[in-house]
């Protein structure tokens, strides 16, 4: 039925708990669809705020916030992972949709459990073994089964590069700070990567699953700063790659946007590093080079909507993302310059800058990957210029 | 320099006057482009308002209103032509940035003064003349030189066919009540149209311009109801519209986003329509199938920002208007449908239905214009479905 006021009802309301970035990019899509997307976090300057989300005021651990959120969305989904799963358990048991569902999520909340579930179901994932923190004698078993350097991690809550330490002789742990804080360990082989790859799947609560073209990504000091679409890789690798993440989102009964972030080996095999259970940074350059953003099929595969296609509009897109510099920038300034290459996406979050901080990203599209990357590249430079 | 809050200064403020869907399609490009985008409106639920642009209450003929947007605004710019020349000369004059130019605008908003003006600078456009409105001695006159029919235009205020009143005979003058309202008459030589085409250039104050290629318009009513883009047209003829649409951007100083509509006659001849000096409505194709979108131009346009490209990211693309049909509508229910077909690209206004308003538009890229134009029909009916 029509509404009697000026404004339309929505096509559909969904809730995000976070109003980070990755939600700003989804309300963006949800502005097209008609979708009213409410975001709960404490900060009502969050990006997605910025960009029209509707505020609700709440932290993410908070039930009764949790609660309001799913009282007044169609379903409740995430921009990060920071959420209790027992909240998440609780919603569904009171009947509200949440997708991913509580169990898909835990795999992406914790690393430890992502391990034990994905190796038992036969996916490739590195050695792993849980101890307790501080048990320096558990490590030098670890090591001498599987060698040194061992990577220590924190099973929840890390991102970022943070929370993960890499330890290549015993004496090292006293080197580490970090470590003393984590209420677990979680020990893995370090497995010498030649390339990371992540692959981006949508699928519905019904089962229908769309795959994107394997993104690699090039990370520094655990943060990624670029993504080629679709990755360097022979065409057999990829199709490797693309089946596994689909295999892994079909397993876990996984819903809406699921990234499977894969390491490949010397050898030239494909193992599991982690999952992300909402769209993700990997995914960026779906926004200019793919027929449907990661954030349109987020938000269609949460209201189990059809997917869109994942075809690209290109044959490749390079993203570099905008991390904040040590000196001051003027982006007033600086944006309009890097604009004078006409083929440039720039994506700002509305975040103020401060070292490190991921405050955008720019896009390239091309023929050559290279190109790509060069022209995202100096873009990148240019708006992150003194 | 980087803004002590959380939140980022923005790269540039817009100020837009209304808050229409074209306002609501800036409002999207503004979110990538780190730009605030302030709408003058009366209403609250503005389709901007609803996507997030911040809201200035007031009426687009107040001055005071007007000056308010300037003075909190790098830039003022519009989503229509509803706003007095004066108004905007005062502006100019009190050292605010206008863009369009009152100059340029005068000719968007006034069709005897654009007659003119092209005519004089040598562009072809239709026999035309001022007459007092009601003198059926004048319109004999016209049509003794011109032949029948006549087309009856309001110089100021119309659109979407409103204020179009085509006379096949001195008779039918007392047949058509609406021609009594008005406080001139343009007469016009009616053009026997084989093509209506479109051509979108943006510009900068400091004289960059791009073109889009060249769009078909399909009208039903006088409402644009499909656009194919590149037009369906041999690529000399595209070249000379694409070139006088260039030369009458430059010509009057155009600023930001100008839409030459275009009648291509029997002969071949291309003669000048209308003038747009804003983002328009046959530009929508932009969105999905170009490298940067009109909306995203217009922003940059009108900030003296480096253009983007304008090339296209598929052969062809389509576009189809929803038209609020005479039924209701549950689009929660026709959306998800009209989603389907993968390929589809979906943009709805956040406007309620009624008859014949446009609420959204959907577009289709594809490697044939049928193809395109057949996939975009069918999805604009399936979300119109009753």
């Amino acid at each position: 039925m029509t509404s009697p006021t000026r404004t339309a009802t929505p096509t559909a309301v969904v809730g995000m708990v976070g109003g980070g970035q990755l939600a700003r990019m989804t309300q963006q899509a949800a502005i097209a669809l008609g979708i009213e997307l409410h975001v709960l976090t404490p900060h009502d300057t969050d990006p997605a705020i910025l960009a029209g989300a509707q505020f609700l005021s709440g932290q993410p651990d908070d039930l009764d916030a949790l609660v309001a959120l799913a009282s007044i969305t169609d379903v409740v989904t995430f921009d990060h992972e920071h959420v209790p799963n027992d909240h998440l358990k609780t919603l569904v048991e009171a009947g509200y949709a949440v997708h991913p569902t509580p169990a898909a999520k835990l795999l992406a909340q914790d690393k430890s459990v992502a391990r034990r579930v994905l190796g038992a179901a036969g996916f490739a994932v590195p050695a792993y073994q849980d101890v307790a923190p501080g048990d320096a004698a558990a490590v030098s078993r670890f090591a001498e089964a599987n060698g040194w350097p061992v990577v220590i991690k924190a099973p929840r809550g890390g991102y970022d590069g943070r929370g993960v330490y890499v330890v290549d002789r015993l004496a090292a742990l006293d080197g580490q700070p970090g470590l003393g804080g984590l209420d677990r360990w979680l020990l893995e082989a370090h497995v010498p990567i030649v390339t990371e790859l992540a692959v981006l799947v949508a699928r519905r609560p019904s089962g229908q699953t769309v795959t994107y073209p394997v993104v690699e990504t090039v990370q520094r000091d655990g943060i990624c700063h670029e993504l080629v679409m679709p990755a360097r890789i022979d065409g057999a690798l990829a199709d490797r790659a693309a089946a596994l993440g689909t295999a892994i989102a079909e397993r876990i009964g996984a819903t809406g946007m699921l990234a499977v972030e894969l390491f490949v080996t010397a050898g030239g095999d494909l193992v599991v590093n982690e999952l992300a259970a909402r769209p993700h940074n990997s995914g960026h350059a779906t926004i200019d080079a793919s027929v449907t953003s990661q954030f349109e099929n987020h938000l269609r595969a949460v209201l189990d909507w059809p997917l869109g296609a994942t075809t690209g509009l290109a044959p490749v897109a390079a993203t570099v993302n905008l991390l904040g510099p040590d000196h001051p920038v003027d982006l007033a300034r600086t944006v309009p310059r890097a604009l004078g290459d006409p083929t440039v996406h720039l994506h700002l979050y509305g975040k103020s800058l401060s070292p490190g901080r991921k405050i955008g990203h720019v896009t390239a599209l091309s023929d050559d990957p290279d190109a790509a990357l060069a022209t995202a590249r100096a873009a990148a430079a240019s708006v992150l210029a003194s």
